[in-house]
């Protein structure tokens, strides 16, 4: 019902690995898209079943069923592909297709980390494809926009890393800050956690709870250090405690910052007012005033608030860990490499 | 930034009473519409404050404040106005808007209940214009989507009748159900209490508790009566159980039926099928499943299950009481009205 | 620390299965009796483990570690033994402890229905020890109270059938009510479902959801009409829909019940206060008032609300499912069973 | 019920402001309580209603109205009050029983400045009572205990500072922390708001989202600042960030300290060993670990785990903020100052 208008500029898209939450919500995302055609879902699981029974929200809405990977198939019919797959899995697939022609948005993070030993590290596997790393552009489009439109490869930021950068990139690049001692404390959702039943995520064990987990060994850090050391123009090493929440989707970044040197509230403000001015999708919040995640749900936006007392900043960020935090990120990278207006499908 | 085509078409619309949860939902909906312009929010608190200050998530999407209410102002700009108000405050609203050549939709009870004696006594007010109940279309299109085109004032169907007469319509205007046995257990989020702060609503207290509440003395209970009555041509006097559920949208209804006479399964669900076959907003799944609030949940979708078991069936059904229970159905209504595709700004 | 007290009336437990969630509210019950002495955890996953790393909620609190079942040496130590195991893996395990003079508290349904061949049909395998069925009391002491007391084997009742049967019995053991008609509508909260992950019970799935599920075949069916037709005097088969609700604990039963004659609803209401009126774990609202489950969460009380309106009676329970549905009233029959003050750890 | 024994030893106790969240929880712990018996319950609000009514868990289980407060007749029959009252309304009633006689725990934070230019600025209010601040003892048992037992004066801790201080005081009294940068990030449920309704506590508000709230001016700040800074034994000025998240109970503090030299992990983690070996009511979990709120909810405790890496520290401590956090301490302070067990009612 939704993909009525079938135009000479509509894409036909594959999402691979369209069982797990990113993939449902692209598909949500793309359903509204008019210019984009949901032509294949594949998984390796619930092969064959309508997607209107793996998601109920698709019933009579989506008339696909989920199919086993058939690569030769997808690069045939679908100048795009959202790859939605755990890392490890996601480079051979992005090379392949990749090298055949086809864009591919990789939701994981197999061509996030520039540094391929940093990448092996962290992820604790080899990286099949490291000659393609150069040519992944990072996903943030308030960052690389121009080389977003003109590249074929998006590596899709991660959720904290999202967060995290846009609460802080307007003193970072104009090295206002301590780089030594730079502190974030994000709260997500559980939904960051994935699909797939784990002990932790069980309701009853996460209801009514809170807690702190993976204290500086986090797998998004060495993300959040790249891209803000990209942005600083040296190295930045962060302290980053992710915290997990009792509610679907959602997080907030708090960053706990020290000033080079002591500035006004109205001044710091003024520097974050001055980037984000045309950022469709970053609201900067008057003075006094402080983000929630749910003025953001659902949607692409992200917003920043901030208190700035003496040489102390706190910068706090909300956004939708699975919308700007995941697949309405690539949406909009996808928009920016189709060549579509940048908040196509996004809007509301 | 949403509101960027201002066609020949599209309709400003003034929302009154802007500030609650129904206001909030409306707003939403109409940023996205490609034929509405909202032109102003009305309410008597926060005035001045601007509509991303009262509701964050329209903060940098709609450079609109709150206004005391002006009629002439809005008689004069507004081709449309949705009245999002508490019971007995339409009432005079409604019919002098009316009056005055502005289409209607009126989210409250006022205009809703046919037996003017029935509304006084259920809402303990006098009505003051009569008159005009029966001009009011009761705004379920499901049922009456002809007259809804062809009026100038809505009465929008209050959430529970919604969930419940989508749910056992197919079965009640056929007849085939014992009219003196209908009982509908429905199971709302707290968000159907309104914006206002009570007692009742505080997070602390609904959080991990599931209650009933005004069992045999809600209010929506006539508003059911009158429309299966309307459907059934007889008296029916349903048994209702309202019970709070910990979480902010969605009603999950369980009807409990009677059959007159033994039915299969598959021979109930076709006439479901059959009735709701070409109906844009309402799932029926397949037997077997049974709805999630969930699935529903920001959409303007209904969705129905049914077990069958001898004579006795239990219909579920699942909406979204802002969006299907309120403002997503006053768009409808208003697209209905406005000649517009019944569908739009509601596909997501 | 809370096992201080080692008196010679103190019975060492063991707890078979303690890695699961009625496994843990026993531990945490069982602490704070003054007679009661928890001896051996047994479970078959986390062996060694510490409880306070698998529960965090006995860090520091209770000093033993999972270890493997060792019955010979539980049938040496403990005199007690609370089977907290899924059915079908408790009654090999129940017959051979009772055979062997421990004193038995089956948290499984092996030893519930009297009926084999209800069991076997409806858990779906072969019951092993059908000669033990007759000498298994079900051990809900507001009907068997004596006979637990003088048994040593208690089949712990089911957790919604210990809601249904409270809300219920005082009009069914007088034979008030139309037999055919019973239906219970009930509302759980997700730690009902157990600790083990499953897609269904994952945080962010059941999180902001409300969905009816097993309408007709759920397995506690056959158990509330087992005790509801023994009260009776003959056969009743209810109609029963259990719905999941956005919460960790609590059961709210809504049991609509048809008088077999008009009834005031102070009569009702006094025939209630009359059974219940020494009950220490049920409270019978003031007419007017309805349960929440928050009221009883973390207790072993069971709350009863009445609403009555000519031959309509709509019952209202609240009980904590993993409490007075589960460990809670599996200790209150250990108190029985062993002479203790029934209500001995559980007035919290 | 739970009153029975009144022993030689047992004390009348009065709870003033006994129908807000604190009240209820003094009410909740007392009555399990052997040598406590609730006497009187005064409020402002519902007087003449049971207390079962008011809070349906005490339904059946204390057998109170509500009263207006009556100070003479609570000097006359109550040795010990709890003052549950707001700020700024305590200070009179307190310093009046106080001289009358009576042992006071007071909730509100009239007595817990030292210094009343501090407590004026902060709470905006003259302070009637100055002379009596000397001699109120900071209720918290780890750093107070011989003093508490000693006085009959206690000014009961707030939520936020018992958290922030257990995390960091085995650091901060051996002078191991750069006291410039202190930084507390605390996750709060949001009964800690307290149980009059607000727009903000409203659950459609908070559900399903994070907030930071009154970074840098929230009230708790002063009260951390001075008894770290007693701890410490000079001026501590701390960054606090209070965050409220969407749960009924619990406070997660991360703090983040920067060490003056470099230590271990496990060097850091025996210093907490040795401070907090023999508290009865402090959880050092083991490195690796990090407390959830789930884990102390409902109970008195307070959980603590350690990250250390290079100077970098992150402590983290978890409480039930309505129990250790307020009522709990109260009767743990009531136990010191009475020469009961410290646990007594406090063990579960």
């Amino acid at each position: 019902m939704e993909n009525r208008i079938v135009a000479d500029s509509t894409k036909n898209i594959a999402i691979v690995g369209a069982t797990g939450y990113t993939g449902r919500e692209s598909i949500a995302l793309l359903l509204a898209h008019p210019y984009a055609r949901i032509r294949r879902l594949y998984a390796i699981d619930n092969i064959g079943k309508p997607i209107g029974e793996v998601f109920g929200q698709f019933h009579g809405r989506l008339d696909l069923a989920i199919e086993e990977p058939d690569y030769d198939t997808l690069v045939k019919e679908c100048p795009v592909a959202f790859l939605c797959l755990p890392h490890a899995k996601s480079m051979d697939v992005g090379a392949d297709l990749h090298a055949r022609g086809v864009t591919v948005v990789d939701f994981s993070a197999d061509y996030r980390l520039k540094n391929v030993a940093v990448y092996e590290r962290t992820y604790k596997t080899k990286h099949t494809h490291p000659e393609l790393i150069a040519a992944a552009v990072y996903g943030l489009p308030e960052l690389y926009r121009d080389a977003i439109a003109g590249c074929s490869l998006v590596a899709n930021p991660g959720c904290y890393p999202t967060g995290a950068v846009l609460a802080v990139a307007p003193l970072v690049r104009r090295k206002l800050v301590d780089a030594t001692r730079m502190i974030f404390d994000a709260k997500s959702g559980v939904s960051g956690a994935g699909r797939a039943p784990n002990p932790r995520t069980v309701f009853a064990e996460c209801n009514e709870s809170v807690e702190a987990y993976a204290i500086g060994v986090h797998r998004h850090q060495p993300e959040i250090d790249q891209e803000l050391s990209g942005l600083f123009g040296g190295p930045i090493s962060v302290h980053f405690t992710p915290t997990l929440v009792p509610m679907t989707r959602g997080i907030l970044t708090t960053a706990y910052l020290e000033l080079t040197e002591t500035m006004s509230a109205e001044a710091v403000h003024a520097l974050y007012a001055e980037d984000y001015a045309n950022e469709p999708f970053v609201g900067l919040l008057p003075l006094g005033s402080y983000p929630r995640t749910a003025d953001v749900s659902g949607s692409n936006r992200c917003h920043v608030g901030l208190y700035v007392s003496g040489r102390r900043v706190v910068a706090v960020s909300a956004i939708d860990n699975l919308i700007k935090g995941a697949a309405g990120q690539a949406v909009q990278c996808f928009n920016l490499m189709c060549g579509f207006d940048e908040t196509e499908a996004l809007r509301h």
